[in-house]
């Protein structure tokens, strides 16, 4: 496959066509990641998210040209679940990235949900192993929000960072929940203001209370990205981390959850296509009639696609394969 | 089945035991659910959402009381996607309810998300269906947040409320994407702040730019829901929107959205049931092995599992069926 060819020599608009092609779901991206499977693996992906109003994308651009000082090269892709947009860089505060888009060895996405959530989590699944194939050191997934949703895009990362600022509101609180479990390393950022040190010591203590079993202790750093302070603190702190995943057998649990996440997110993709798509004949829309008049009830609805999912051996497949 | 029986002899206790095991996935809840499927149908669903912060709580608790004035009987169903919890009143601003709950008309749940995210829009829907089946005239889904979750939470309700306050930052713009499109009703609360004006005339002008062709347009309405201001005018609206719906095509649109989602829900956890549960003797673990070895790509991976089901016609149904 031509764009594979030149994806694999390092062509970064043979990437992004592939991711296109990934996002509109079409067969050629299947077929293009099935090839250059084989040829991932080798990039660190770090997952970065936390709460809206965080500075999360000046400390990627930060750290990027950190990574670049190192002569790493670097792909970037900013996921914003809440925008039905996706391609350019489309992310207002992506402008201030400029300087690094014209690096060529820096190459930045932003994604928005085209489709469902399971439809974006798989593509950035897609993106990255695209942006592995082309050769990137490192990858950074920075996810705009703080949701579930957000959470999910993350967490298969090597390397998760929960960026918050001091004096965030109880709503914002609430959030943390789900981000205490995944995070590597909690930065709080514009360190400047007052608040910090309480900031910090409120996720010290938020930490010590889910402690993990896993032998690694989320540190927590102070920044303020926008002048660069405490940025090389990070990243070390990245790369201290990067060798525990290594040393212990933290990264091979991390790979795995990362491949179980991504086969079920084609399956269930595949089930919405299937249900919507393919389940031709205007079935479905009988099965919602009934529902819909209470002579059927959604699980047995459900029920009665499976069956015809099993039934129907010979054309239902994942698309492309 | 003696919950169902009492559930819909509108006892209250069946309807929160069997709330519970519908968020356990139990196969009890899957009989219950279909045996009241028969008996749903009656209520009036609206879903509200909008940035954390925009006072979401306090306009619920205010147009609860505007039905129960009409001597209609409530269901509110708080849902929190980012909470790990469940169950209780565990929000904190839904302490102010107090009073609300002491009303034995009305019902009212906390929800968060227990596994995935697709298991908490289908555990919703459940819940919905019971609190339908007990015979609530209006059912109110709440969801703190702002991002895709959300969304696809509340867009399967008859009547959408999105509510926001003066003066939120750009972060929070960008979120106003995916919830212009599923808007009935749109209201800016906390209007005795400045700025309410502007904001309300900002999204007018966004309602301009992407209007509908169904013929409804979403009116934009300023509230204090703490004063109680501009309730009333809120709860017309919901009203008139009802009415609306059942002169139109709309309701029946809103209902079959609304089944094939409960159906695709369904069959999606299911899905992720059978790969991580029931796909026994190791088989996923291997295939897992696999895609990290880089020997086979995760698309061959779920076309392995499809295949699978596909030829285990007995084992695998609809947990429950």
């Amino acid at each position: 496959m031509e764009l594979v060819d030149r994806l694999l020599k390092g062509d970064k608009r043979a990437a992004a066509r592939l991711i296109t092609l990934a996002e509109n779901r079409s067969e050629e991206a299947v077929k293009a990641l099935q090839l250059v499977h084989a040829h991932t693996g080798g990039a660190h992906i770090i997952g970065v998210t936390g709460p809206p109003g965080g500075g999360k994308s000046t400390v990627v651009d930060r750290l990027a040209k950190e990574f670049r000082k190192k002569d790493k090269t670097i792909g970037i892709i900013a996921v914003d679940p809440s925008s039905p947009f996706t391609g350019g860089a489309l992310l207002g505060d992506r402008i201030r990235m400029s300087d690094l888009s014209l690096d060529e060895n820096v190459f930045i996405r932003s994604m928005g949900t085209r489709g469902s959530l399971g439809g974006l989590a798989r593509a950035t699944g897609d993106t990255i192993n695209f942006l592995d194939a082309l050769g990137k050191d490192v990858i950074i997934v920075e996810t705009v929000g703080a949701g579930q949703a957000e959470i999910d895009i993350v967490k298969v990362s090597h390397t998760v960072l929960i960026i918050t600022v001091p004096g965030l509101g109880d709503d914002i609180q609430a959030i943390k929940a789900g981000m205490m479990e995944i995070g590597d390393i909690f930065v709080v950022n514009k360190a400047d203001r007052g608040g910090a040190e309480k900031k910090a010591a409120e996720i010290e203590m938020m930490l010590d209370l889910n402690a993990k079993s896993n032998g690694w202790k989320p540190p927590v750093l102070q920044t303020n990205a926008r002048d660069g302070d405490g940025i090389k603190e990070l990243f070390e702190s990245i790369i201290k981390h990067r060798q525990y995943l290594e040393k212990s057998d933290l990264l091979q649990e991390k790979l795995a959850e990362k491949a179980k996440t991504d086969i079920i997110n084609i399956l269930n993709e595949w089930v919405e296509d299937f249900c919507i798509g393919e389940f031709g004949g205007g079935e479905l829309e009988g099965l919602v009639s009934k529902v819909i008049e209470r002579e059927l009830d959604p699980y047995t609805a459900a029920d009665t696609i499976l069956n015809k999912i099993k039934k129907d051996e010979q054309s239902c497949n994942i698309r492309g394969i």
